[in-house]
């Protein structure tokens, strides 16, 4: 797909299989990511270098998915002036809001862009979102995106009036 | 400073103290904004207005501040495919919780960039970057609030360890 | 069961399962529904004009269920004087607590009627005694439905009583 | 004003600050109340009392304010079957959640129409809401009153939009 | 075992295989019991009736298990002067803190002595302990209980010094 | 008022203003008390002492009040046969959560009985609960204790009734 | 091993295969543990004895593990100068909040060096960490362990860029 | 005080008044320490250079204060194989859970000895009894400081004993 704009970073492959829904996304949008595993306290230099290469390297939003002491996205954050996008990945403890409260509460000066615990999926569209206020063209396909959304939520309200609740809890079944 | 490429919109004059920050960092940074009161629950029909005609009006990203079930963002993200960025306001309630939550947990398909609680400042800097994906003078700009933010701590420092912090504590009172 | 008068929505067909139970009580208590999926992220002109059509279509009161960043009630609240019964529905982050401070902490002009987290049957209830301010003959159905439920736990307690806790843990298993 | 139709019903005379908002929306909605102390556990008869003898005295709506374990909405919902509202005092431990929790949880068969902690201004709307389902000129009123608020933010987006926030900021203060 | 002199309450029969180690736990310690199920909000009569005749029936204590908005406890402590323990039950919202906060945070001059979440066990060893105020021979049984705990607890730490955690791990599997 | 039954016991001379209010009420119910600062963790051996003698030296009942990891009152436990009363502390953080957790999940074998936040007031009630447990004239008091409270806000609901919240919020102002 | 440096001591035998992993990061770093099993509830004189006696018999750091109202760090931390690293066990109630609030809020003046909830291995380093302030040795294995694991996180990277997130899930499934 | 053996920093200024407790309490205990302002965001660089070269010279606990997303004590620990002591600040958002989580939860491999919000005096004794680990003069001099603090509470509960607790309160205001 060309070289990829966005830099998805997640600080485990335990994470893995959430974050994958942001290249599922990014893939329908049309934008080209690089993928690589990284961990602000394990591999600090690498988040180091990642975040300081990036911005030259072509790269232009870097979404960053860690859990429990959500480092990650703060580090990257320290080293570039690209936009972070922060994932909170859920775990086990403390129903996430360790996760959620790491990445969110960041200090005056250095932001991270939150979304939702394991929403990975929408940092993807969030990142197509940041590229698309310089290009039109992206702009449009998340219009698109959204149509689409609107016209599946439609169709199953019309199939659930239709058929009545029994019915349509044993076709999803 | 031009016509504005950022909407800064807040739930209640009440929220004016914490979102001028966000104004005052755009203006830093050199980019020109609006700013208005718009309420999701009392005038929904100006929300759903303002969101949908933004991105025609030369709008780039929307900065939303609500408190308490602060469903504005929310609201804003579902009418344009531009960038939302969310700052919950903090209240006497839940320590904020309410505020943070009702921002950050959108569902799949609508995201909005969250930062901390009251974090209009930050709101103001994440915009800029994501202006910066398709702006290298922005971005440039934004390469150098950093710098600054960093000597500025610097200076702190090196004056902490002069005088101790007996006299650096009398000193900041 | 003639024209409804109570409107079902929720945000999304995962949580027919337990909305569903709003639908059953109504049902039992002699009151017609009709039930729809709407998102008000997904689909926010549907939200809005099933909101604006309500009171006019002779819908009395909306229950709307949603999770996580729960605005469908809310929304909904926006565009109607009729009552909004919200059920915040329980997901696997934050014990819920982002789907009930969601729905709950409602700026003041704008309320939405909370009940318990996954409690459908208690909206559908409360539903019912709504229409039970205007219409004595409801009012009246409520109150048998109560009695029902003494005689049952009542039942359950004197059965408890004969046989002791090791027979009774067996026989509801 | 005439026969009550609500009874506004308050744990301790320490939250009649918080609970007079209730009357006083009221009082513009055209909707007569009566006001008493009653604690569910200090006063438990007069609590089972009232509640029974509500609707025969003509209450069609009871809200019922108390904070910390705040049992008096569900306790009272125990004895009738009007619709209770049940409003979560704000206190100063646990950030409210204690107040919230005790009375939103609501068993299965037995609800409480809950709003935010100290809402009790939208407890009052609420329970002209309930009212409203069959009595269309209070609904009229209710729509009046929205339009009302609806003004009110615009004015103030419109002087905010004039003057800056700097201006608005003094003005306000 | 003769009369009753503590009474095991529960709102549900789902609490059942919480609540009955309250009662094999005064089994062994040589207290005789009565177990029923009584709901605040579904049986309020049978809550006040009980609690009102407890004292004279010869009942010392009473013991109440209940989840969510757990009224139980103080519902019963309103109408009788006898100490009430509270087992908040457990649930899958909130973490357990909806039951904890509903039954602890009990205004001034009615206090339910809480214990652990699902403490059923410990509420037995409570009723015996406050039984042991009055009654030395209670009080000697309850030192006893405490020295077989101990003696365990040791045992167990023996074998684990003597063949290890690999070992140990396998054996308790 | 002779040999002390029941022993105050606080971590820190900062929770004294709390803790009184236990001493008060055991006065009017005609109790005698003794009340001692011991830290379970700068002075754990007189912890130890103390609880293990407090069988011995005629004390029946123990409250212990402390804060944050509040360990006391679970200290106290370990060394005796007697009931412990729990009052967690608030404190400046975590909205007492921490006070709260840390004495009411004690493990089994081993409970407290714990109040509300700041609950000393209803400690010492419950103190003397237990010792009625055995005492048929202190269960009369706190009868008699009960019957004046509710007397009391009997009173004041009657004067609400009669002057209206306005002139009501001046006069308790 | 040797005698023993570290002691590892868990409140129940449920917490072993938590915390066993404590002692298997310990034999990778070359030093020598012993496990014991002592509740400060149920055996709270061996606590106190096992504390006293720690330091001369050769150990340097305790390691604690406990659940729900976790005390056993705090009450080993008042019997011995040595530093005690508390391990909050993570347990099915409140998320872990209560384990975790409870070890980590000490009182001024008795510290407990507090990990993340379940991390015995890190409980294990960090014991290591502290005898490497006075030992080179040890300090020259942590870095050697840091670089291990730097070398292992960035080859499962490189695996992830060559084969894709497809494969790599296949893979680790 | 001869070369610094303890390392204390703090990620912003504001967090001096509560840091210097950790200074203040190493001077009575015979440490000496440096103090410096470093931002694991604004000075990410400083950070690393600061942890990587404290062990050469000399540095043996680094003690990290930071508030929010405190990422500060994780970051340094990232970069040497000394111990990290971290001190949640408690801000006022959230009741403090997000400093503490942000530092305690950290990743297996790399841990942070966290002691509570705000407790900055622990951190100091703990870095002491750390440093006590190889060097038993430092061990008894905390010995020593234990008892001291233990007299102390000794000679308050024996104030309080004297003059009872109204003539106490009055004493201490």
């Amino acid at each position: 797909m060309g070289k990829p704009v966005i830099g998805i970073v997640m600080g485990s492959d335990s994470d893995l299989s959430v974050m994958k829904d942001a290249a599922v996304v990014l893939g329908k949008l049309g934008l080209s990511y690089e993928m690589v595993i990284i961990s602000a306290h394990r591999t600090p230099e690498r988040a180091e270098e990642y975040a300081r290469t990036a911005s030259e390297r072509g790269i232009k939003v870097i979404i960053a998915g860690a859990g429990k002491a959500a480092h990650l996205a703060g580090v990257l954050a320290a080293y570039t002036p690209l936009p972070i996008i922060g994932i909170p990945i859920l775990t086990s403890s403390l129903g996430g809001a360790d996760s959620l409260y790491s990445m969110v509460q960041m200090p005056s000066g250095v932001p991270v862009a939150v979304v939702a615990l394991n929403g990975a999926k929408n940092a993807g569209i969030l990142a197509a979102q940041m590229i698309g206020t310089g290009d039109l063209e992206v702009r449009t396909r998340i219009a698109k995106y959204k149509e689409d959304m609107k016209a599946e939520v439609n169709k199953k309200s019309t199939r659930l009036e239709e058929i009545g609740y029994d019915a349509y809890l044993k076709e999803i079944k």
